[in-house]
């Protein structure tokens, strides 16, 4: 079982990793995450606009304003780990 | 009967617990509580997107904003206390 | 009549009471009111869903986030004294 | 004329009267004003929900969040006053 | 020409006149402006409710919290002054 | 090429001149920017608002609330120097 | 592979050159980014509004508040370096 002080320390370990990001306007992104901050503003590399499973448009390297995210989820850490609790 | 000070308390008793998340988009996850902020920023573990009681997708670890949550319900202690008082 | 300095004391006494919770996406929640802050975060206790009167969903200890409540009405408070002035 | 150094002495004056209530999502609330604070979180006493001048419930005593309103209006102080400018 | 520091300061000298006051509900007031704190909450003094130019309710005092405006217009500073510059 | 430190440096300059500012409900002002705050509250001069490039109300002074605005676009000086860089 | 310390680090290194702003209101700007702040408040130079990739309007030198702003996506950036990790 995992165990974090505070929200903000999976996204300090899902760093360099891939994630998967619901904005609040129903469209979903997928890229590495290279930063965040306490606004949760994030910096995603190799981004990929996901509709459906399916990419969209690739957008590169993108700065995503905190406040129109819904989640965040890391996808590759909960994976791999999800058979160890 | 329960006797917190003050709300968060309650998370802090729900930690390690699975929990019951509503979402302000109508969606639902249930996953256990791994850690949580002032700001209502959560942390959920073997996070499940629910839809009328159905299990749509399996998110694993996430990170979810807390201005897009509506309630946090700890079902079991719920159900396991709400014959005591 | 009442004299409250503070509309967060009419929370104060409604502590422990049933109170009835109006939220901004339309449902209401009744529950027993354990706790408060200064954000209106609150965590009921036997918290049910009621639309139209009717009990929909019992969610037990429930956390409330603040910023999705419209009204708090401690309704016991409010029959018995209702009264008085 | 009145002078008010600031908004909130309107609502200073209005303590203890009947003033109407327009929330965010259209309802109207009558009731007499106990307490506010900053935020124009309010405290009603006798609070009735108000759709076109007829009373649809009542809810006695009530928080009301001040972030879902729109005006209060304390008609009896409005009305004995408006011929005096 | 006008020369105003700050954007309250056209609200400074507004006091005492007539205003136009535009909220994102779509409605209209028109009032004197009485008082106003730097969250633009405002008391307006023979508050009217205007739709197309037409008075549909008369509310007297009232006291219109910040955040529901889009703009304040002082129309009689406006129509008088605007042939100076 | 311009060199603004912060983006506020920008309506700075663009003081006395006339701008372009688009609503966040669909509407656009034209008028000549008097003062702004760090808020973007603005007070514009001989406000016109613009609906398909035709007036459609002239609402003189006004002061608008930052918060309902998404951007706002000197037009001159974006006309005249936009042949530099 | 990029390591930026802070999202507003990307900003930082976009400057001066074109950036694709997504808002919330479904529009899209491209312009030089030539200012920002914490409040990623921006200034774009020969902002360009798209739609599906087409020229709608040309907006010049555009100060964009930064609660309306959804993604900032610096395309040179993303292009050029997204064959590197």
């Amino acid at each position: 079982m995992y165990s974090f002080e505070r929200p903000l320390d999976l996204l300090n370990q899902a760093k360099g990793k891939e994630v998967l990001v619901q904005l609040k306007n129903e469209k979903q992104f997928v890229g590495k995450l290279l930063a965040f901050d306490i606004h949760i503003n994030i910096v995603l590399e190799g981004t990929k606009e996901v509709v459906n499973s399916e990419v969209r448009k690739n957008l590169g390297l993108t700065f995503v304003r905190g406040d129109t995210i819904i989640f965040i989820s890391p996808s590759s850490i909960g994976e791999v780990k999800s058979g160890k609790d």
